[in-house]
């Protein structure tokens, strides 16, 4: 069956044009335009409120969901407005002449289709689906019907492979003309864990260059990039980063500014909110990232425990086996390490209190937390063995010594300064409660969820002194009454919510040793 | 792992509330809200573009889309914005206060992440789904997830009744107090094929009940109500239905504003769009649709054709069964006929010209089409059979009896009447435009979707006169340069771009006789 033709050409002498204007709303990932209901184009079109339509001038062209409005105010009947993002990405100026038109559903969304038919899809398929989503042309539902459609069984690892492929190939791509670029990668869930910050300062300082991008949180109390933008400039443009590594061997930015595997945020920004947990999809996003970043070889921490995201040994192994699989045939070495995530690393949650840890043991801080120091140095070892002069083995001592020397803190100190640095004013919420515990016993576990939660509920990643700070750790002895932690916060509303919440549930369990779970883990 | 408290009542002596503000943008089926980044609610929340905000004042609730505003034009710091449909969902009057919270994911989701990782759903998991859709808990792309998780061979025939079961007990039921009432639905995609308008008149004045309801055109060039609508009011109350009806035993109404299976209208919002068309949504959305409307006896038309919605007869009879099973165990008796979907049913495709067809057979006129006519009647006879007076065999006779005999076209002036009788000018489109025969030969095909499209993008049903009228049909024989069909418009640039579309692809296919081909039909 034939379309209609897309060409607007034909239409351009029919139709009238309409003036653009920004409209000062945010819409976040979607973007959307506004119609007047009176605009001859909108009746003679038949155009309904939520019907997607291409815009069009100059040879530049952005999709949008189209929003009807009743008031003048807003756009009048020979305006065409667009939502800040929109506005953004079309690159006019306000009062520039533009066509719209209804946009087709995407072509490649008969790959979607057929995959949700049961149907296996080529890295052709995968190619047209990403090119169609970084253009913006699929709505978050069809994005969402995508991402069903391949979750669980339904990706086969060559499918993965090819999406990998596909995701890579839909933005820019990274060249550090080195032979080795390292890069490490954490598939997240356990508060504070900032691991990153101690890693990449000891690498550097050993002299492997490790160009590290990360994310800031979106659902959970910090990400690095807001950990380390207590410390530092961290929206780096790609020239900026460039300089700062070539100082340093290393960076620790922002990833968002990169058009790195762009299809790759845009259907996170579906994924997470849907809360569908789909392991292709998680590797081939990785990987994807990396590759575009310019990376050769790439550990990957998997942490299991009872509340982090991989519960059970059998789906951490089976995961490896997939990272392998796909970084194999992508030329790009990967390792996997499998950590324990029964309980948060380090003692803070939320942006300040994070940094303080992570200054404590770049500081050889007697009061640093140990399990922060012991967990960076191990991921810190196996990729400082990635280093074919470092013999099998000799990676942690080789680490200890650079922490241990100071060189990481001073390495650390040198980005920061390249990167740009920020006063420092380690300052933590000022509302402060602490919360007790129930009864003498040993601490049995800690619920990394509802750590993050309070912490998030508290302020945080937004409030950077926000967040949760752990006195006791599992293994510790209490005595009833003794405080387990303290909520910080910045806003009355805020920090009252967040004791509730740890009213309900503190997120620690009072119990005898024997009750505590230990997971055997390769080391 | 507990949630927070989702009652807002310890946030309320907390948190400022909002004076509320209508903003007047059409959403369609989705809610939106504004609120000013400068809001001080907005601060202290963390609230994110496009997260999903609960609205309360009152004991009145709504669940809304958020978008941030930077223009106090828009909203001001201290107001909340609502789109049209939310501002009309809640109820309550502009500067009203209101309290606003982050809200959940729906708790269903979870049965949905289940149905994704290939689990069974039981009923009481579709009854709190489709529970949350009506409460508008449901983002477009959670729709989306549900959707495509329950496709294919995603449902099985229990899960399917116990959807439609579900979808039913979503809204209001109608009773009608009779032992018998009758109901016919087809699933679509023929062009015209207006069968409704003829049956209803045929069937009432036999005097069996047949309050009939049916949709607008969401995709195709008229719905049933648009054609309705040329002749007579279709948006009836629930009280003005049970009058015209308890006048003339039937009627022919919109169905869109009584609250039947409402779950459903929601969800075909996010189906239609996104294309996938799945057998068990379909099942329970017809079923459940007609046992809320009150029907016991209910008679499914499904056309199969190559441009048809079903293709191969081993589809219809699947379908079939499913109707079947699922009618038996809810308590409509369910009868189906398969019949021919290989071209459009009568001439006329848009709403004036399908109502000059539907008059014409009513009015035993020489020149009313023949196909519609037969069509019309085998359907009544199905129908006219239901009631236990009438013999098996016998209702095709009975059916055409009360069509020659002027008794339906009287009853159909009873109808009109009782509705809300239109002044009555059948004006085609004033732009017009023949396709002519390319060549000597036989009409062989008539691509159904092709000449749907070309009504549609000709304005049809919005402009009413707008459409195609066919003037062959499969069968004919033409002369090259003969008129195959008119195409009619109201505006220069829907007509313009119709022609095109008919230029590019006719839709019809000349050939010989033996190329014509015969779906073999029960009869």
């Amino acid at each position: 069956m034939a379309k209609p033709p897309s060409s607007t050409s034909m239409r351009k002498t029919a139709k009238p044009s309409l003036r653009l204007r920004p409209v000062a709303i945010d819409t976040y990932h979607e973007n959307v335009a506004y119609l007047n209901r009176s605009c001859e184009l909108y009746r003679a079109e038949g155009f309904q409120a939520l019907s997607k339509i291409v815009v069009q001038a100059n040879g530049r062209k952005i999709y949008a969901l189209l929003n009807v409005v009743d008031d003048e105010a807003i756009v009048t009947g020979d305006e065409l407005g667009l939502a800040e993002q929109a506005f953004d990405q079309l690159g006019l100026k306000a009062g520039d002449e533009v066509c719209v038109d209804h946009a087709e559903t995407p072509a490649s969304m008969d790959a979607v289709r057929r995959k949700i038919g049961g149907e296996r899809l080529s890295l052709d398929d995968f190619r047209d689906i990403t090119r169609d989503i970084v253009a913006n042309r699929y709505s978050k539902m069809e994005m969402a019907a995508f991402l069903v459609s391949s979750t669980h069984m339904g990706l086969d690892r060559n499918e993965v492979l090819d999406l990998t492929r596909a995701m890579t190939e839909s933005g820019d791509r990274i060249r550090w003309d080195e032979e080795l670029v390292a890069d490490k990668h954490c598939i997240g869930g356990i508060p504070n864990n900032r691991t990153t910050m101690i890693i990449v300062p000891i690498v550097a300082a050993h002299g492997l260059l490790i160009p590290k991008t990360s994310s800031r949180a979106i659902t959970s109390p910090a990400g690095t990039a807001d950990t380390m933008s207590v410390l530092a400039e961290v929206k780096l443009t790609p020239e900026q980063m460039h300089k700062v590594v070539s100082k340093t061997r290393a960076c620790l930015a922002w990833g968002g500014t990169a058009r790195l595997a762009p299809a790759d945020d845009i259907l996170i920004s579906v994924e997470r909110p849907l809360g569908i947990d789909s392991e292709g999809q998680m590797v081939a996003s990785i990987i994807s990232k990396k590759l575009a970043a310019g990376a050769t070889h790439l550990l990957i921490d998997i942490p299991i425990g009872a509340s982090a995201k991989v519960r059970h040994m059998d789906h951490a192994l089976r995961l490896r086996k997939l990272f392998e699989f796909v970084g194999d045939r992508v030329g790009i070495h990967v390792e996997v390490m499998i950590t324990d995530g029964s309980e948060p690393i380090g003692r803070g949650i939320g942006p300040v209190l994070e940094a303080r840890d992570v200054l404590q043991v770049l500081e050889n801080d007697p009061a640093a937390p140990l399990d922060l120091r012991q967990k960076s140095l191990r991921l810190a070892g196996r990729i400082l063995e990635f280093d074919p002069d470092v013999r099998g083995g000799q990676g942690y001592a080789l680490a200890r010594d650079i922490l241990e020397s100071g060189r990481a803190l001073q390495r650390m100190r040198k980005i920061i300064q390249a990167q740009g640095e920020i006063e420092l004013v380690l300052q933590p919420g000022k509302l402060i409660r602490e919360v007790f515990a129930e009864r003498d016993g040993m601490i049995v576990s800690i619920d990394n969820q509802q750590m993050n939660k309070i912490a998030r509920i508290a302020g945080a990643p937004l409030d950077r002194g926000a967040g949760v700070d752990l006195l006791k750790k599992v293994g510790d002895k209490v005595k009833k009454g003794e405080a387990l932690y303290r909520i910080h916060a910045e806003f009355n509303a805020d920090f009252n919510f967040a004791v509730s919440l740890s009213e309900q549930q503190s997120g620690y369990r009072i119990g005898d040793e024997h009750e505590i779970i230990r997971i055997d883990l390769e080391e």
